[in-house]
């Protein structure tokens, strides 16, 4: 059975969350695809599940595979997930999609997985994807790494394009970052890149049997230099070359994200990641749950309309919707 | 005098928002600058200032810029504008650094403006850099660009690198988005880029006398196409080819934004556009209220450590802020 295609609701009906987590603490494959597309859906529910297993969570390893399309970011993840279980190791992969539709096909087209990743009860794949409500991709994307942190995989791959806002947050929620390049991107895409180059704990240069690897390996150690400048005396991001599709290089991958977890335990920077994730976490909770109760209290569409109409400033209508929020602050933490 | 120089405290000291308000209304430039620097330092006085010249805005054509670092985006706004200065028609320009140190380099280095503009007293030109404050960036910028519109500049042309959510979230505030790009920016660029082509009205490619500028215009169409499968009969984003810095094709671009404008009227999507700029300028405002309420009541760092070290899940988290939030709602409301 493919742990992926058994995520919607198949099999007998689960009588309650409790019930879920059990099962899930267990790894049972449909219990993890369940309480992904649980947490997918958001509400009540989701909430609860997330409550539950959280103090279960915190053991595994989380890494990000981000980079371009076609820059080969399924087939390294796939060699990553294929080396970690030849030592035994267990992986989940969550494959993020990134929220534009018109760019969907391009991700999409490089899904073509190891056929015998998924036949493997070791490994359980899962791709999210957009449901709608802005911010809702990196929301279910973090609550989805708790369910497979809480279900005992030990290693955690989450694998996004890394374009915008969502997917820097996905990005922001794992304690290391692989950046996936190519050779030959040119000046203007590194610069493009900045963003995400600031958060790279690992370079990885694939399909590094192209010509201009050794160029692009310098572009970057020269673009590095600079950052760290600024950074000062912290981890220095390593740069690798890989041939993912043949395993070239893989093996010394996994061993500079296993030297970078090292330096994150022993520099105390993991508890620190890991703090400041909890309070991104709660930050867009936090603002989700404000406009979710403006638009419960004040009818949020319709304000604005009226507002527009009026020719309000944006000032002044979004203090008088906050005060109709705390005016009736009482009610507004239900079903939010 | 440059208008630009002008901008930090110079000149007698202004005795009252009113009286800056009055001079802005009278384009003086100094007021201008002043302005704008208040709108960027945020608090009571920039809202005030808002308040008191919002429903002087709104009749400012305003054209954002955007497109990657070296694509020429500062050389078209400068050709534009100085063939808008050449119809008696004045011009603000607003050129947004992105919130990236790294990549700071790369946008400021293409800053030679024309010196004529500067000179021009029908000219004004800022730049606006991050100040910290998160999401700060798009929100100074949509201020200044009301700034500039009640001044009376009949156009406002904001230049953004479009990278990372800030500058995303400028680009959406805006009512025609000229994407500018180069010839041979491969497949991989255009769908890194995907985000910001989906709001694009008018296809640049500059720098249209180097190599491969038909086969871009062509990959643009196709691009294009796929994405109108889903658009439905909407506007249809003309692709034009420039040489900015000899001026070759930049009347041409400024008709297609001038026809984007006249669509935008006819179809009645300027009003939406600019409904859906308010609410998402009082979204943006609200949840930043919602967490400095949150961290004048509660304290959000040492709330964030505490839960981290009680290992409380985000949602519990979250819920205990608001709540504690809406509890003294009567006094949210003040000096957020």
């Amino acid at each position: 059975m493919r742990a992926e295609e058994a995520a919607p609701a198949a099999g007998p009906p689960l009588a309650s969350i409790d019930e879920l987590v059990a099962r899930l603490l267990e790894r049972q494959p449909r219990a993890v695809g369940r309480a992904i597309s649980l947490v997918e859906d958001g509400g009540e529910e989701q909430r609860r599940l997330v409550g539950a297993i959280y103090r279960r969570t915190g053991r595994a390893r989380v890494v990000g595979v981000t980079g371009p399309p076609g820059a080969g970011k399924s087939t390294l993840v796939d060699r990553l997930a294929r080396r970690l279980r030849e030592r035994g190791e267990t992986v989940g992969i969550l494959a993020v999609d990134p929220t534009s539709p018109f760019s969907g096909g391009a991700i999409l087209g490089d899904r073509i997985r190891m056929q015998s990743l998924y036949t493997d009860p070791g490994v359980f794949i899962r791709s999210m994807a957009t449901r709608g409500a802005m911010g809702g991709l990196a929301r279910s994307t973090r609550d989805a790494v708790d369910v497979l942190d809480a279900a005992g995989f030990d290693w955690v791959l989450v694998e996004t394009v890394g374009v915008g806002q969502d997917e820097v947050d996905v990005v922001r929620s794992v304690d290391t970052v692989v950046l996936v390049t190519l050779p030959g991107l040119g000046d203007d895409i590194q610069a493009i890149k900045a963003g995400i180059m600031e958060i790279a704990d690992v370079f990885v240069i694939n399909k590094a049997d192209r010509e201009g690897a050794e160029r692009t390996a310098r572009d970057l150690e020269v673009a590095l230099q600079l950052q760290e400048e600024e950074a000062g005396e912290r981890w220095r991001p390593p740069i690798k070359q890989t041939v993912a599709n043949v395993g070239q290089g893989v093996e010394e991958v996994l061993a500079e994200v296993e030297r970078h977890r090292a330096w994150l335990e022993q520099s105390g920077e993991l508890a620190t990641r890991r703090r400041s994730q909890l309070r991104l976490r709660v930050e867009a909770i936090l603002k989700d749950r404000v406009l979710a109760a403006a638009d419960r209290r004040v009818g949020l569409e319709r304000e604005i309309e009226r507002a527009f109409a009026a020719r309000e400033d944006p000032y002044r209508v979004a203090e008088a919707i906050l005060a109709g929020v705390l005016r009736r602050g009482g009610e507004a933490g239900e079903g939010a």
